[in-house]
């Protein structure tokens, strides 16, 4: 009784509910199209702490205690935290779950982390391992800005083909026990491909094939064509980005212009100058848990298929020479 | 029918085999105590590359070879890599794995990633979603210092409490069929547990109360004493956290001196001046998949708790004055 089909994806027979989530926005969000989605905007980058390491951190923490709450259960009832961010060592995730007495399960994959979380949980719950994963990831423009690029301080211009790293957090809570709540029913785990972009100012570019190739690899896996799904959202590709995958797909034979978007294009709105949209392991996180999950439950959308995308560079790899790896998770989610 | 027993550990079902091993170490850890079971053994660090990160890629890159050849089988043939390093984006780790067209999963705990890839690798297998799961971790002594400490160039003295990251690479197969290998037969998600210490040239200390959580909440979830298992082994504490870790288990009413040892104290002999031992992600990888996988084959070792232990800093965190969460995670191999 395989659980797999086709090459990369999986397929869930028992319930793998999203039954709550959590979120906390920052400020430039909480003016852009999701803004009235948001539980909680900050006032300010840095919400009272010394550095936005540390505002991060206490993101991280407040989004997971405020899902217990909301749920009324306590950190012992969870089967453990799983996240991830994109700073080095992964600091936010870990010093924010340190904060709680639940095993714990860090992951690394860029902006694809969330995807990545919400693919190996529902395998844990629906193997009957365990029944309440809480999955979260984060970014902040702040922290990213200075450890990938320049301190905020320098004032440094964006590059036209950049994007802006989403301030924000959000926690889902995996269970198999649920009422009218959304599903993950499968979920295609990505390979990593890199098409040779040395820019690591158009992660973009460097995320469309691989976007491409787990939303054409989950299609053939099970056997769907594009319109199956309400929407297919991928993470932070961006408005060129989401062209390029589009591109790309059109190639292998999948058009995706009427269920295409993505989360980075959709976050900020046209008068906010992002670039070419929000990105950050947060980005994907924050606009799933917020607004597709609150229209999900609404019955505005029935069948989305969300791939976070991630850009697995770091600062030292672009400065020997290297390309840019991406990588793609899809995850069918159903009401 | 709950797989779970106690509070973090889980028991697999079904059969899940470490079917085969494969190894690289550095010069150093040639010459130390298991020099004769490493598959490969490097004659100079940077093994022809340019920087020892790309040393470290091209480690992983052939570990990972090696043991595909060894088993006859491609990339095509896994369901996932699976895997971590020390190094800001887990970059050697991504970029070996851009080699293989397999699926991808990228793990960050530090030191005791090795431990998180057993554990969630034998969930994946056991609840039926994958049959084949490589989890391979590295680390480079070259790369390790550069990035958290000092460069190499610099000949800075190590502080006394310090220990030595292993340049080593390990891979290891999980699968569902196997015939006469060591089965993981359960698992236990360990905790962030930090004490507050704040010198990060004491990493044994900081990762000692991890561990000593991880390994007493084991024994209780599955009602055992520690001589149930032929060693309890450690992946990198050092002797000083070692010694830690024999008090505060102690202390727990825990008397674990017939049984305790740790890869980071075995890896080197004693002319080596390696202070309080090895550490690094490829410590407890090394040292299990060459000493301990051939010597339970050979029938040395029957069962054998390996206890990956991580310390979940980064530099800027110690910068910035906070203290050192640890984690570690336990898993139960059996022949």
């Amino acid at each position: 009784m395989s659980k797999k089909r086709g090459k990369q994806t999986y397929v869930f027979e028992n319930d793998v509910y999203i039954k709550n989530t959590s979120t906390i926005a920052g400020p430039l969000e909480g003016k852009g199209n999701f803004g009235e989605y948001y539980d909680q905007v900050l006032e300010n980058d840095s919400w009272g702490c010394k550095s936005y390491e540390k505002t991060e951190i206490k993101m991280r923490k407040n989004v997971i205690e405020n899902l217990l709450r909301a749920e009324d259960i306590t950190e012992f009832d969870l089967d453990c935290i799983m996240g991830g961010d994109l700073l080095n060592q992964i600091v936010p995730t870990a010093f924010s779950t340190r904060e709680f007495e639940t095993p714990y399960i860090g992951m690394y994959e860029a902006c694809s982390t969330f995807g990545e979380c919400l693919a190996v949980g529902a395998m844990l719950v629906d193997g009957g391992f365990m029944t309440k994963v809480l999955c979260s990831t984060s970014s902040h423009y702040g922290t990213a800005e200075r450890q990938y690029r320049m301190p905020l301080e320098l004032g440094s211009q964006p590059a036209p083909a950049s994007q802006w790293t989403v301030t924000g957090t959000g926690a889902v809570l995996l269970t198999n026990e649920g009422t009218n709540q959304p599903k993950i029913k499968s979920a295609t785990i990505g390979k990593i491909v890199d098409l040779g972009i040395v820019d690591p100012s158009n992660m973009g570019a460097a995320m469309a094939p691989a976007a491409t190739d787990t939303i054409t690899t989950h299609l053939r896996d099970m056997n769907r064509t594009p319109d199956y799904y309400d929407m297919i959202v991928t993470g932070d590709l961006g408005k060129y980005g989401r062209d390029l995958l589009h591109f790309l797909a059109g190639e292998e034979g999948y058009e995706l212009a009427d269920v295409l978007n993505d989360c980075g294009c959709m976050i900020y709105n046209d008068k906010q100058k992002a670039t070419q949209g929000g990105s950050g392991a947060g980005c994907s996180c924050l606009v799933f848990s917020s607004y597709f999950y609150k229209e999900m439950m609404r019955g505005s959308f029935k069948k989305i298929l969300l791939v976070p995308t991630g850009a697995l560079l770091s600062k030292l790899s672009s400065l020997q020479g290297e390309s840019i790896p991406g990588v793609a998770h899809a995850i069918d989610i159903e009401m």
